[in-house]
């Protein structure tokens, strides 16, 4: 765990005043840069020491072997994992032939700091070598949001006290030694030198090419780098290249308070179908576009593409600066892994690490473009999009599982199942309803008619097709769903699971009224009335299984019958469960690893009353130990609800400080999307009580004691919307747009150009008491205030 | 699949008159030969062509790697395979010049003849060489009964219409090459010469001895052979040994007429304690016990040991000749399975092939103990001693679940969990309660003292412990047993499962039972008078599920609620559906691989009324494919027991033709013990309607129309039993041992020294209509009167 402080409390930066080796891989991932096609983890320049060097490109995959000690009928039988490509970000110094490497000589200082606002990570060390030379470096470093292709570094050193004979070397190094990889070793085989060399070119003209291709992805990238360079006269400037390294040294002597600086461009590219000549001209190009618009230009533009970022996203949070810091850090990295998808999935760890494989999951679709719909909407309709141009390859899984419609795949980069558990992949089906359920919302949130005809149709069908298929009338009529596995992962292949049964009633509907109202369109799909009306059907019969003894709902029919986990016998070395007990044990026992049920509950709150809502959280509370990044954010939402303020404030701080802290102990993976979206989910939906559909925007602000302020900033439809809520009254601004109807309360307001102060209401039943199993209470935190 | 007539059908012997080499890997496992500690597989003298070279001792194994595509707590890293050890029936020859291999010259016939009351097998050939020289060679192989570590081969040769030069060689090779072993290339790595060469000694004094170790599972084992040979004068023998091949070559020129004459001892010892030089001597010494006893005492003693075991166990059957032959078939496999176990498992092939990986499965108490119990309960005792000598390990795996008592491994050689797939392995814990079954059957039919005290009080009470761990009582007392696996593999990790729930019951009944009545002993054992109480109470408490709208028992919680299976729509070929539909679509579908409610209707018979158990086998008629050798006898004794006479003969024809017709496509790998032994009990336990518990032996006998007499012969309690059923009476005759009462269709009947007849009631309610799923109805054949 990254023990606290190790970044400062600022509310838009994250800076590391020292330099901690033992945790250099966790702010790797806290500092990564990316444009959501890009991605460079934050390794220090001079590449060692290192976590894990990483630099990924969206859907840059190797394919690996799945190996099954018992194998079975649809099992995938190839995965995909994200391949650490070419490291352009690499620029080794050597001084008075010491090499700089932090780990020698003296660091006398060393700080990095993320700015949201500027979108660069600033390095800067001041450092005396084993020799005794002294220097100082500062390094800026930014992917840029506005050239797809592209990224920088701007890299300068002094010389301190006395004159410096400098060398430095600005790489591109393909097929970096990796720590520990696959235990598997025809997968390791594969992953451990991923890439094979067709051609390096060295600058000699400038410009450095290398391009390579996988094994067996059949994939090709490449990668290009150009520099600019300012030293002494005299300054000599060599490049070569061979093997994996294009390499350009430049070698100079500093006289003390002179520096050398270098601006170094470096561009990426890959394909499956285009040729190595195509790739090599088209980074050259990229490269010859950013030097165009230089660095300073480059700089200008990250800041104008945040600044509008910000003014229709921005969360102020007032009492609670830790938060007010985390809420900024979680839009930023989703603005980061989002901002030029075009057409690529946002994996769960986006391009900050290599956990989970590279792999894309429901998180996205649930946890996070609930938040990119209202704040960037057209990264969501990217990553909807590629879901939609995956469709072909989830038409023939659900095929090859005996299914109708569209089986989208639990785990992928490629489109394809790369889950080597199904009861816990294929089984878990609600990733498909997920996906209707964000494009429902985009569609809502954007009014986006092409959107509608091109990707939402075709989705809402051939997912409420494959409802059809998975689903069965009983003899009384009721619509049941049985042996699939919902969202908590200590349980699995249940009847009836609430979440999912609500989740498919509602993309059974969206596809009937989407359909309805595209019919021309619709039948060139091979709907017809007669499908229509059994979509309708199916959602109209679905069954939600209800309790009646203990007066809730069961996660999954015939839950709340088995056994309640003995939680007084778990030891807290014993979390989390599933690292300590088999899933045999888990499955058949009232455990909760993640919001199921409360998630069902926030996603589907029509569904419940409130009484239900309250008892329902307070039953699911006892028994829900969150092993989980995806949990926290909702317990805070439905802990809101239901007028838990003070507990929902505590599982707020949980979601938001999951990668600041490390709370989950695998930040240096990656940083987990879902759960930096938590932090907005947790305040927005939470203590601003936003939901949204059918054009009506509700809010039920109430915040805890410790916060005195909210705002938050929302795109609707063409409007842009502030909402300002102090402990006792909620402000709604119309900043954009035109006039529009919304909810406070459940009164509902019309908002034109003057603003609108609604007072904030008590909830309005008693709180019944809450508990969480023994040690699982939300972390401890002491808020401080701004 | 054998295609009829592949064999004779003779009462006491297996004959192939023709050599099929489309079916010779088929043919190796019925003619295997095995006393349950070395196993043969029927490979041809010379060693090719062959379908699976296979030469077996009982528990002696390799390890292999048991890789995942996504680990979990608990999941065995490590499994288990038989290896294919030192072939010593290898016997090669060349007759001048030309070595001797059907595949060339002229084979002019060919036979072979499995003979179950010799327990030998025969081969006769006549064969012209392609250089034109004619021979006739007739070999005789037994694995030795009464001595458990020797086998022998007589093997001649004889020159018929000229003189032919003939070299015999006979070996001792290890690491044969075997066809296909393992996807994964480490396990091939492993296995595809499993032994190392730790002494190979020539047989210059007479006698050729090779010891060899394994690398990972660290078991060394010796061969050893030694020749007795018969030749015209100037016959030259010269032995040598190198590497993994030991060598006897014998030289001569054979006049027509004349023969030369080879009878080859060969032993077996393996270990994993004792020295190279110690198992060498422990062969040798073999050897010379087996040499003392001559080629003529070994085939005496052979026959005398089956002359005892057919007096106890023969099963006759009038109308049926098939069936005549492969119940005794069957009953000689189970036997060569069994007879010289000494604490070794009886695996699910046996030691006739290396299918299933050699592992033992609950087929072994369920289906194959209950005919050795009551034929050859010496067998069952040994096998079930086997199971006490895992206990320990069993307990280590129960404590490593979060369990108590002991969790028996699903499959094993040496007692370790191998199963890879845990919602069809580990999670099957019914075999708990089919070993306890297995323990309280045997103390019934043997009231063995020392075996109950010893072996069956400590595997009752851990066994019941375990029940204890794995269920609960809910709100209204009821207990439940949830998320478990039952037998029907085409469902899994479901609520209260019948079949389970009832063999618990019974567990934990029986372990009451013996630790009151040996209480000192089970105090040793920890257990308390209130230990006791828990168990009872539990077993008073539990739970099982009945589907009152259907007036039918649910397989488990909420089945008969699930959608039914659309065999409508399913094709031929798209059997055994694991083969063709992921596990997810049948685990949630109303469909069954093989006998689960069914087999608790037979087991657990008094838990069912009459009406019950004909409604139920009924509507599970209809859901059942039988894609499983686990099946058909159970469909056999049930449909006999509900009337279905001619159903029941058509089952039990299925299930005693399984191998000697290769019915499931896998004879290659092995005869299946389980399905062996399914034709006996179709007979004694279907249309003899024998149970038996608590010392009261119990018949209902009523045949099918084809048979007109059915005679078995059993052991209980001290006694040898016959029953001679006709169409319309049975006789009872105590053949040996004290009066015993026993009960023929509910009436019990003291039996002394004089035959007792009763007649055969009709069916005593009316048959409801019984239909398999389209296809899946029992294999038709066309029974042939002797």
């Amino acid at each position: 765990m990254i023990q606290h402080p190790a970044f400062t409390v600022e509310p838009w930066a994250v800076r590391e005043c020292r330099l901690h080796l033992d945790v250099l891989a966790q702010t790797e991932s806290v500092f990564a840069l990316s444009n959501g096609h890009i991605g460079l983890r934050g390794n220090l320049d001079e590449g060692e020491p290192h976590g894990l060097p990483g630099t990924y490109l969206n859907s840059f995959y190797e394919v690996r072997p799945l190996p099954y000690a018992e194998g079975g009928y649809g099992y995938p039988e190839a995965g995909q994992t994200v391949v650490n490509v070419t490291n352009g970000k690499l620029i080794r110094l050597l001084a008075d032939d010491e090499p700089f490497d932090v780990r020698y000589g003296t660091l006398h200082a060393h700080e990095r700091v993320l700015d949201m606002r500027a979108g660069t990570l600033v390095r800067r060390v001041d450092w005396t070598s084993p020799a005794g030379g002294r220097l100082r470096v500062t390094s800026t470093r930014l992917v840029s949001f506005t050239h797809r292709a592209v990224a920088a570094v701007r890299y300068e050193v002094e010389a301190v006290g006395q004159p410096l004979n400098v060398v430095l070397q600005s790489e591109l190094v393909a097929n970096e030694t990796v720590p520990h990889l696959a235990d598997d070793p025809r997968a390791a085989a594969v992953l451990e030198a991923p890439l094979v060399l067709e051609e390096n070119e060295a600058a000699d003209n400038g410009v450095g090419v290398m391009v390579h291709r996988t094994r067996l992805s059949g994939l090709r990238m490449a990668a290009a780098m150009r520099h600019e360079i300012d030293g002494p006269e005299g300054t000599r400037i060599e490049p070569d290249g061979g093997g994996d390294v294009n390499r350009v040294t430049v070698a100079t002597r500093l006289e003390p308070g002179r520096s050398l600086r270098l601006i170094k461009f470096f561009a990426y590219g890959w394909s499956a179908k285009r040729s190595r000549p195509a790739l090599h001209d088209q980074v050259v190009a990229a490269l010859a576009a950013a030097r165009l618009t230089g660095w300073d230009g480059l700089c200008a533009d990250q800041r104008r593409f945040l600044d509008e970022f910000w003014a229709g996203a921005d969360v102020e949070v007032e009492g609670d600066a830790e938060v007010q810091q985390a809420v900024r850090f979680g839009l930023f990295h989703l603005l980061q892994a989002g901002a030029r998808l075009e057409r690529r999935p946002i994996p769960g760890k986006g391009l900050t690490g290599s956990g989970y494989d590279g792999h894309a999951f429901w998180d996205t679709e649930t946890f996070v473009l609930p938040v990119l719909t209202y704040t960037h909407p057209r990264s969501a309709a990217d990553a909807l999009d590629w879901r939609r141009s995956i469709q072909p390859l989830a038409e023939d899984r659900a095929a090859q599982l005996g299914l109708k419609g569209a089986a989208f795949p639990w785990r992928t980069i490629n489109g394809e199942e790369c889950s080597g558990y199904w009861p816990a992949g294929t089984a878990a089906f609600h990733v498909n309803a997920d996906i209707a359920d964000a494009v429902v919302r985009y569609v809502d949130a954007t009014e986006d008619e092409a959107f509608e005809r091109e990707t939402a149709l075709p989705l809402l069908v051939s997912t409420a097709r494959l409802w059809c298929a998975l689903g069965h009338h009983d003899a009384e009529g009721k619509y049941r769903i049985d042996g699939v596995t919902g969202p908590d992962e200590y349980s699995a292949v249940a009847d009836n699971n609430v979440y999912t049964n609500l989740m498919a009633q509602r993309n059974l509907r969206a596809a009937v009224d989407v359909a309805t109202r595209h019919l021309d369109q619709a039948e060139q799909l091979g709907v017809s009335l007669e499908e229509v009306a059994v979509w309708r059907d199916a959602a109209a019969a679905m069954f939600v299984p209800y309790d009646e003894r203990l007066g809730v709902h069961p996660q999954s029919e015939g839950f709340t019958r088995h056994a309640l986990w003995d939680f007084a016998a778990t030891k807290p070395e014993q979390y989390p469960l599933l690292l300590h007990f088999p899933y045999f044990d888990l499955y058949r026992k009232q455990v909760v690893k993640q919001a199921d049920l409360v998630l069902a509950l926030h996603l589907c709150g029509e569904a419940f009353t409130p009484e239900q809502k309250a008892r329902d959280f307070a039953y699911y509370e006892a028994l829900t130990v969150r092993d989980s990044s995806l949990s926290a954010c909702t317990q805070a939402v439905l802990a809101a609800e239901v007028g838990q303020l003070e507990l929902a404030h505590a599982y707020l701080g949980e979601a938001a400080l999951m990668d600041l802290r490390d709370l989950e102990h695998n930040t240096r993976d990656g940083v987990h999307m879902a759960s930096l979206a938590g932090a907005w989910t947790g305040l927005v939906a939470g203590f601003g009580g936003m939901r949204a559909g059918q054009g009506l925007m509700c809010f039920a602000p109430r915040l805890p004691s410790a916060l005195t302020r909210l705002a938050f900033r929302l795109r609707y439809r063409g409007r842009l919307l502030r909402v300002d809520v102090t402990p006792g009254a909620a402000t709604y601004e119309l900043l954009d747009g035109p006039p529009l109807t919304l909810a406070h309360h459940g009164e509902e307001i019309r908002l034109g150009r003057q603003p609108v102060t609604r007072p904030v209401p008590s909830p309005p039943f008693p709180r019944l008491e809450v508990r969480q199993p023994p040690g699982r209470e939300p972390v401890p935190r002491r808020p401080r205030a701004t």
